[in-house]
């Protein structure tokens, strides 16, 4: 049988084609009907050759939401027809570091963050999940569309790597470095914790006007003044928390910069090169810096978190495409600054 | 009154002199007699002129055991006669830092790490201990006198920022980078949190030696394979935690080279140059890379830690002198390589 | 110098009296002149003559705002003129439980929770305040009277040993057992950890609607059905976190039939008889436990939580008086179930 | 084909029969061959019809190592040959209550403690282990058949809901109240973390005299004066840590009143009734106290942390055994008093 997916074939060569449809490999497998999916930063990542391990073939897409059309034999919480979410990651919930939630370093080949990358994603009318018992997750009716394929990736990413690991607490002021998908979701989720002051800093205007309709207390163009115009709000000492959600030498510069004493630097952006960390004005400084990749281990927690309504995830959503046009999507999202793209909702059934 | 102390006189420039004994100034004041003292690494750095804040003049030391002479009025845990260990930071008690703990940033001018450095210290007969109740600390029999000085910073500095900071748990392996006195501190109080395996790495053979003697599983001295050798040790993924104890970019890349996913890099060295941080490759490891001074918040936990006499403390104890001879003790120190000295004691009544 | 206050004077014996306006006596201490203050449970308490160790001629009262009038030697964070919050509990800031920062058994004999019982208190035109830089907060112009006086005990209470001692969590559901002041400060601080559910249970509807207003999602009137009532919202296997703020057996008893396996039981009430613990039940769940004063150690976040204003702290206000009328308001107070009372906010100027 | 095992037929029925050995059932069983197994107080509960939910037919046990015999389609970690560590809790790993690691309260009708209970257990020649890779662990040969076997069972529940759940820590003074298997479990992994005393309480000096060999630094046999005897070691504010490991009305009672402000209560023993708890003498105290079954999520970490052999683990075992001897086995532990027995080894190819 035959669908539709968007297949990557190198360097800025995708396309939308006639493919197999997936069927059960192993019995902890899953097979789910998309019915909407989204575009990542990482899947333009792909498509202008970031990632040359990508095989010739690949369907990309990492989040998305759907129905179980079928399961394997292992799987003994979902069963066709249940409406679920795909997380981003597949953890095996064996292997040593899935035993303690680090899921995003799960040692089986078609574990961890696997999709669109390693194993074919959900940009497509079907997925194969692996490890379904741990990959995809139910939610209730009060969460729309919209909301729940931001809970594939870019709330948890946000939520774990972003306010968890950077300890954001009542009370705080914390400073996120840059406004895209990811910096939007540390600006959701970071409310659950009830900061006092949220600053958000980035060059695009239009971004920052959204992130005040997300919930930024203060919004930030960075000049020469940046690290100033910072304190003037946080006070002389610096923020509690600084966010670094782009992955460039000069937003992580920033955070080593306005951090106070004590506080914390989470690293959420995708890294390129190497950065200088000015050690020798920050040894005595009691910090606390955190890398890394989601594990999904708070998506129970996000969905229970976003199911009450307080916080405006569809928001994020500016555009709207059918997977039969999911090409426009595409340059859309690689023209964010003048399409004013923040997440795309596609719909898979169309 | 006059009494001997190790005065400062700018770079390369100490003497043992005639100086004023101190007296009471703030009510939270104590004046205690030295009985014994001892020599850091810091204090090399300020006789090496690193420090050029360091005013003319300015008793040198920041550890130590005495009896406490006199009070000032707002004293209330401590009397004349008490014996009592000193803290190498002195903590307001009452300013915003000092109430979340992170008394190495209090407010004070006289508050956090101000011994030999910004007011005079304990390298002397007498000295002038500003917030003695938060200073100072009483500590039973069973601990000696070698046990006891180094309490006010070797054992709290290894045990905060590299023990804690690091997340130091049962069964972990770690590395410390460097077997100078903090990182054998770090080693010491490591073991009270039974790590499996303790790699220690350094180039001088004295120092691995003695490491051996107070718990190191395993030495290295350090060559072109150095990762390879650690992970001979640590498996593939490398250790759980790597404590940098050095302050040099050459040890600092050890510790990211060598560090698990979901590991911890803990800085404990004093830095004096920005190193480069390969976040292109850990950006995705989950990592928690934390710097800092002691806050010496663990202190009371420590003394009764290391009251049961498990850890071989006093081993740290290389050479012993009298006040009168503390500018042999500083030759010693600074030729440590041939003179193998880790720690000295020095008899502050002699 | 004289000043009105009201005076204890035994069991069912309180007047609004002219006495001895305080003065200085410790280095620590501060005088402020009180412009608002409040009447806590407790002090009903004390009326009702459950703690005979009060002594005759006890100034009442431990909440309120006032404005420094003049300070000890030994005081550096405030000095007259500053407007001030009084913590309902002052900490030495020195002692072995100070220290980890168990602040409500500091060992001073005017350390801890002392104001209104052992030392006087706020339901005066002054106050004096031992160690003040530990028990007197700043706070910004976005909080009203209404709200600071809140932050005395009412919020620090709810949130320390209700909240943060029951570890609510994003996307919990949780209960609150009892709907009287402390009740709501637990309802008003559990939203800043963002549960997806706040059931409140009482027997007084008129407390149930106004917990409706203050953020409950659910309320309950008790009946034979209750444990059903709450599973019906909660699920078959019962609440993330039940927190008992009543101090009766059978609201214990409810928490321990409404919590799930893995849960929390806070206790905030005050108890004055043993309750029936079933641990043939419950030694199987994987429960904590907690009960406890409160530190005041959250105040300076609570007072950054609350300045964003998106708690609606003030409609805990009922009624408001003049301190000239004081006897109204604690008969008010006294028969709060007809007079709708829930907090009274007493003019200490007037 | 037929093997030897402990048989249930009911209170006080227990025999050593020929039974059909266990076949692979669901894709992630492993049929495991007993090499060691040990007879537990909860053995001794069904025995003596504690527990009258457990079938007439049902195969006793819950601990042992063996060797893996064969394994399911799903098992991925082991296979035939693999010298293995058997876990007493068998967790589903996909269930709500396995992704927040509290696999003792696990959904599935296999999972969670059901060894020798509701599926037959470990004291056979064979085992059908469900839920092979989460339930099984590798060890490595510098830990001996003595020791692994507490691994299954005595260690974890010892450290995860003695030790951890009541946070021991560095320097504390802890009081285990019961010296049988589990207080001795408590005792062992207590030193992992390095408190200062361990007081032990038992009627027995037998198990008193062996808790000393075990690590206790002080022990007590209870008297009319066993509060105040504790807090002749603990100091009159009393222990930081009370550990329950009995399951009777006293020793929780002693527990309660033995037990500091700011201190832990943690219950380990299993309680067939209820008990008072004096929470008007407690509320105030800021006490946690908690309970629960184990989930062995520590067990990797026990595994590493026993296998450098400080611990003298392997004085736990009193007696052995062979299985065809296993009904004198079960004498010898059901007259503990006159046999000093505390644990045993059995050897189940014998």
């Amino acid at each position: 049988m035959k669908m539709k997916a968007l297949v990557y074939h190198g360097e800025h060569n995708i396309a939308l084609e006639e493919v197999e449809k997936p069927v059960l490999k192993r019995p902890g497998d899953a097979i789910v009907k998309i019915t909407k999916t989204t575009i990542c930063g990482t899947d333009l990542g792909i498509y202008k050759g970031k990632n040359p391990e990508v095989a010739d073939g690949r369907i990309l897409g990492h989040e998305g939401i759907g129905i179980v059309e079928s399961v394997g034999e292992g799987v003994t919480n979902f069963k066709p027809g249940d409406k679920v979410l795909i997380s981003c990651v597949t953890p095996c919930g064996t292997c040593d570091n899935c035993r303690k939630q680090l899921y995003s370093h799960c040692r089986d080949e078609e574990g961890g963050w696997k999709f669109g990358y390693m194993i074919n994603g959900t940009q497509a009318e079907y997925v194969r999940v692996p490890f379904a018992d741990n990959s995809l997750y139910k939610y209730p009716e009060t969460i729309s569309d919209e909301v729940a394929v931001m809970l594939s990736d870019a709330l948890p990413t946000g939520h774990e790597i972003g306010v968890q690991y950077g300890k954001v607490k009542v009370g705080d002021t914390i400073a996120i470095v840059g406004a895209g998908p990811v910096g939007m979701g540390v600006l959701l989720t970071s409310q659950l914790y009830s900061p006092s002051n949220i600053i958000v800093i980035d060059f695009d205007k239009n971004r920052l006007e959204l992130a005040k309709e997300l919930g930024a207390t203060h919004t930030i163009v960075p000049s020469e003044n940046l690290v100033e115009d910072v304190k003037k709000i946080a006070g002389p000492d610096g923020v509690d928390v600084a966010i670094e959600a782009v992955g460039m030498p000069a937003t992580w510069d920033t955070c080593q910069k306005i951090v106070k004493a004590g506080g914390n630097i989470a690293v959420v952006g995708v890294h390129g090169k190497k950065v200088d960390f000015d050690v020798q004005n920050l040894w005595i400084k009691n910090l606390t810096i955190t890398t890394g990749l989601v594990n999904t281990n708070t998506t129970p927690l996000l969905i229970n978190g976003v199911s009450t309504g307080k916080l405006p995830v569809s928001k994020l959503i500016t555009h709207k495409f059918d997977l039969s046009d999911i090409m426009n999507a595409y340059d859309t999202f690689l023209n964010a600054s003048d399409t004013k793209a923040m997440k795309l909702l596609i719909d898979a059934e169309k």
